[in-house]
């Protein structure tokens, strides 16, 4: 599938969606697009800035949310003529989402989103790329149901992305398995290895995060064989005003990158001997 | 708490929210409602009529999702004038909220929309009684942030509701801890019943369910201890047009009511002695 | 069913299977028999004393473990004999069984254990009544294969126990459901109300608990409708050698009990609506 | 740590245990024994050959349990002789360990017996390398309290397993962070990939399996980063006597070892970036 300026699927490079979780200036979007797009180009991997306007679903109502729809998109809009780089933005339900699909590259749907009709149809209906993400609570051939209902709109630039899925109370699990399964609806399928090591609601007022397994599930995800990684990022996570314990640290990224990217040059060498077993 | 016409709470006679999951028919809704009064006006059950006129979440887009916005509210209306009960409906991101909010007396949000900030908010805001159902991935002690965004507004007859929460792929499970954590809101407590018994995606395009465990989950949630029941019931539910599988048969449904009524006052009478531990 | 000295079964009083978790003294074990004694012929509830000689499964091996055979096998023989109740102990794979059951009236097997053929079928054919704990891994309906490994050795007082399934790390949730499911082994199910507020490995080298929901749990498996009834319990939980913190405080087992046996009697009298719509 | 002829750590080449699940004959032994040694050999990965001679816990007492004690063993000793490879079993409570120990190299403890006290020691008393799987209840960090028990009895040869993890009924799910959890142990830490695909007692009387996700949780773990790998094998899987749905089929393993192993020598060459992270 034709992502961006590149092709994406499992016998294609590894791309990268990453970035700050939120919007918190025009500064700090300015450098991390900056030098991830250093970073993504020295190793060899297509590169989708990523970062949010709004939080709507902020466990919390006294949680930073960011800087808006109006403010947010300027931003979104000054990194992808400055640094020169697609971008992605998540929409929510009452997003305006034309406004929106007039700036970035690519929309995102949120994980707890992933059942409403009306919200995935209008999203697909932009006519852009769409990542969905798959609800914690969804079986991984259940997504099967959510692409069919957006590719009803015609459009065919869809991508599935596992985040995690309810593991007992205030923890998520990431089930390998699912990756290959999702395969199976065509679209590139994306993982997501800093979502997936939220601990939801775990800290009371605010979601808790396990970044040091960060590493470990992205390596996983990459050796089990995935078109695209998503990965929020910060220059100084414990300072982050949003998801801060389960960003991965910016002046770690490129090791971290470097590894999986050898990672999947491997893998997608080899081949995915599953396919022979799977129906 | 007062509630339309009752008062709700641990200290208080069980009540009952139900009806078909989906609105079908004009005569449908006015045969069930008018069933559903005599029944619970014998046994003593304050009562809620409950029913949809938009399913915004069927697992397939080819699933039927009701008469719509404009006819469903008419028919609600009809129910309410005709039978004289009041009526819950429940409501999404994109319905438009006054009108409802002008014709219904109880709305209630979908459990994949509970986490969804300015949705549970807008919806508090319309100053009638909200029943919050719980995500399925949502820990009960998370509930509090969920009821704290509606509190804001000004409303404060919010409800509480438990209807599964994730348990592996394709199954929910019914942690009756939960409804004792739940107290601590402060809100009357609603045990779902019929969703509980869900499982969802479980066929393929559509849900399943397990009607057989509808009576077993109620009697455990009233001995528990809850506020309210919440159960969704159709004449024939194997013809009905959403839910079918988990919905109880109206025809069984006085049987299971007496026993639920039975248990309720002996748990009501006997106190909560867990109160004690709790801190 | 045939148990000690009443009989057992849906249709029949539940029955306590009640103690301290581990022998610690033989002055504790008869203050606590003498005690539970009085109250359930108070009630009118079957009694069956239970407590360990030896815990072979403690998370650490710095944990106290009993009195050993020999002398737990003399307490609970002097348990039987002046305060006049039968008499259950838990049994492991490197028990001498024959010497256990010359003794006590009820063995019963680990949770751990249940898939352990050989364990069971040597259980089992001792010849005395048999309580079953379904593993924490274990689906109910999977119980009937363990149950005839047991009735193979010709063995057919075989109960089964529900004690929680894992849910996510470190806890475990009761699915009331299953209770249900266990009828259709044609035992007798009992819901051992203690251990399902465990929470295993929780507090580093030993298991945590809840005390504060047994009540929750108990009241609604006995309104699930269930045989029999499993509940440590102590004088003084936080001073309990083993699984203090989910003990019940026997100072308040009493007005537990008055309100689980009300409930038990309500929904005997009632039936179980359920039976019909189960296959 | 030095385990057989080799030395298996996170900074040392994957090793591999593999073998049929059960030894069905002493002819089947040699020849998959033979093809693996000489696979292996090939790969120049460390090999150890496994197959049980009593399958204890199966799930109905109606399944083939292996040929005994006394046969197997005989059989595992021409295996060693004959192929001249080190040979594993797993052994149970009832297990004459000294006979068993006298003919193997490694012995191995069943997931369900993890939290045996008695019998963890029994074991690791033999003196020889241990491999111990984790229970399907256990949380990962639980390990060290097990690891300790063995290590009491003063052997430090010894190797932990994950091989999956309790996630509703019927299925597990592979955490690949806990494999970076029981690193800190300081044991091997070991990746089941063909036990994790088990469905257990997902087919009824026996357990279900997908095989096809075999090689997707075997390149995750190598990716993750394991010091070994075990899978079961079978030359016509459909054919074996125990674990058939989720044996790997032995024409189609050295194409997957050859991607484990490259997947190996990139992610150890790499280094393991999470452990700046973990305290």
């Amino acid at each position: 599938m034709k992502l961006c300026h590149f092709q994406a699927g499992l016998d294609q490079p590894v791309f990268l969606i990453s970035g700050p979780c939120v919007i918190e200036s025009e500064q700090l979007a300015l450098d991390t697009a900056g030098l991830l797009k250093e970073m993504t180009d020295r190793l060899g991997i297509p590169f989708i800035y990523k970062s949010s306007f709004d939080k709507a679903n902020r466990s919390s109502s006294r949680s930073f949310r960011g800087p808006g729809l109006e403010k947010g998109l300027q931003i979104l809009e000054t990194v992808k003529r400055v640094i020169g780089v697609p971008v992605l933005t998540d929409v929510h339900e009452d997003t305006p989402l034309a406004e929106v699909a007039a700036v970035v590259d690519v929309l995102q749907t949120p994980a707890f989103l992933c059942r409403q009709t009306n919200f995935i149809r209008n999203v697909a209906a932009q006519g852009l790329p769409v990542n969905i993400k798959k609800g914690q609570f969804l079986a991984p051939w259940d997504m099967k149901h959510v692409v069919d209902k957006a590719r009803e709109t015609g459009n065919t630039q869809i991508m599935v992305c596992e985040r995690g899925v309810s593991f007992g109370y205030n923890t998520l699990v990431s089930d390998m398995r699912g990756l290959a399964v999702m395969r199976e609806t065509g679209c590139p399928v994306v993982f997501d290895a800093t979502h997936s090591v939220q601990q939801p609601g775990g800290r009371g007022a605010s979601s808790g995060g396990q970044r040091e397994f960060v590493p470990v599930l992205a390596r996983a995800a990459v050796a089990s064989g995935v078109a695209g990684l998503f990965m929020e990022t910060h220059p100084d996570p414990d300072k982050a005003l949003s998801d801060g314990p389960n960003a991965w640290p910016l002046p770690h990224l490129e090791a971290l990158l470097n590894t999986l990217k050898a990672l999947d040059d491997v893998v997608k060498a080899q081949g995915f001997i599953e396919q022979q077993f799977l129906n």
